[in-house]
């Protein structure tokens, strides 16, 4: 299977990221349909021209005329959605996801789908501090990565396939991983990321901080407003991980306090000029984009 | 003393945020002269118009003219520039400062001060990444916050021209701390975010990183791209606060970990919701700015 404007693709799941890729893919000429829990989400992405059509219920018809199935549902109602409804999807379609952690998700989703369908993963690592479609912008994806997770059950057709949509969709890069290597740097880059945000926000009542706040303490809690419901679920889904990584960001914050508590400046700033090296090389990297 | 524009301004130290003070007071039509290491420092804001004048040695003469004096040094030459020069000033100029710390800095400042001499604190809660007069820019201050940090010695008169001077230059919000409020709140806000930043970056080495990651790695490890020389200066002058304000940090963010680690959905739930809830309240107040 070819990624060609022929291409009929289904979004299941109306949010933020299903409206987001809706958008990106009929602004580049594809026939783009979606399901949705409420007929408000249909109602306003086929008012500001994101999708072709869409239905509220799992018409057999519907489903069954779609080259490629887009999942953007929170990991559970991902399985749900598939246990109930595969059965109508059309023979040799092929399946990808955005979710969020993959280990916990990639070998379930090929393990219970129909022989004749291929399922890949996918991982777009662009957001909003906003739920819903009314946010829905394909903006988030511009100088983003995107990051396409195979096992040894994808055929390099597919491979191929979902990396081009990446960049389709105007993603900056586009990589690979396993499930594996995606759960760790994950859980690394993002998960210990919002951990850090939302541990450092209930420290203290905001109301007095705001009147004497830098740009830092604003930028180490944006995403500290974060959906409860998502990021609970995912952060269990990828627990073992997460757990490694918080541990091991605790063992240098405590080894920096130490540090600090025995005046020891040399081992300070030797921490500071690792850490300054480290930063630089990301700016290096992004300015070559 | 007023200030107005017949307030002749000196400030000693050449480098960001001096300079940013410089352009600043300069495009507001006051004479801004500079005392810098550097000639090349004292060169480079006589030609992008930032100084009137300008020295890089204590020269009696030119110091004896000024009427205020805005000291933007490292914590320690601060106070050997007051030790060696003081005797030069002007009598009843006043003084003032940028430092990061204040109870280590403003009761040494204010024990060792002339008597005729009046020095009141003060904090802009604005920077950048980066280093040297070559960068300043008063765009900083723009939507920033100004902490004054009087105490028991100082005159309405002096905190009322302090305030004065963080609106003139362009802040946004100024405010009024004593300097123990002030260290706990800094210790908080800006150093505590600064040792998150510098651990999470250096847990990994980050060339493989850059593909994968998402905005809030990226936001979150901005200000990773650390001064250790000043940062490690000013963490040690603040260390009781500091320690402090790790220790609350790890406390919240142990408490996630363990409830993550006993599969805990219901309190990760609901830390998640009072940091949302924390955080949208500065989102609420930066709105109304």
């Amino acid at each position: 299977m070819e990624l060609n404007k022929n291409t009929k693709i289904l979004i299941v799941g109306l949010g933020l990221m299903g409206g987001s890729y809706a958008q990106a893919l009929t602004d580049k000429g594809f026939e783009v349909g979606a399901m949705a829990r409420r007929q408000e989400s249909i109602d306003y992405a086929l008012e500001k021209g994101l999708i072709s059509h869409g239905r509220c219920t799992p018409d057999p018809e519907y489903i069954g005329q779609f080259d490629l199935l887009i999942f953007a549902l929170y990991p559970h109602t991902f399985l749900e959605w598939l246990r109930d409804n595969q059965r109508y999807i059309k023979p040799n379609a092929l399946i990808t996801d955005v979710t969020g952690v993959k280990c916990s998700v990639v070998y379930k989703v090929q393990e219970m789908l129909r022989s004749d369908l291929e399922y890949i993963g996918a991982h777009p690592m662009a957001g909003r501090e906003l739920s819903g479609v009314e946010y829905a912008t394909k903006e988030i994806f511009s100088g983003a990565n995107y990051i396409v997770t195979p096992t040894a059950k994808n055929t390099p057709e597919a491979i191929d396939f979902c990396k081009k949509l990446g960049y389709e969709m105007g993603f900056n890069t586009v990589s690979e991983l396993s499930p594996e290597e995606h759960d760790e740097m994950i859980g690394f880059l993002s998960q210990l990321a919002h951990c850090i945000a939302v541990s450092l926000m209930v420290c203290k009542d905001s109301r007095r901080l705001v009147d004497y706040t830098g740009d830092s303490f604003r930028d180490l809690t944006r995403i500290a407003k974060i959906n409860d419901l998502m990021w609970s679920e995912l952060f269990l889904l990828n627990k073992e991980q997460l757990l490694a990584q918080m541990d091991l960001f605790m063992e240098k914050f405590t080894q920096l306090r130490d540090d600090i508590a025995r005046d020891d400046t040399e081992a300070i700033r030797e921490m500071m000029r690792l850490s300054k090296q480290r930063r630089e090389y990301f700016d290096i990297k992004e300015e070559k984009k």
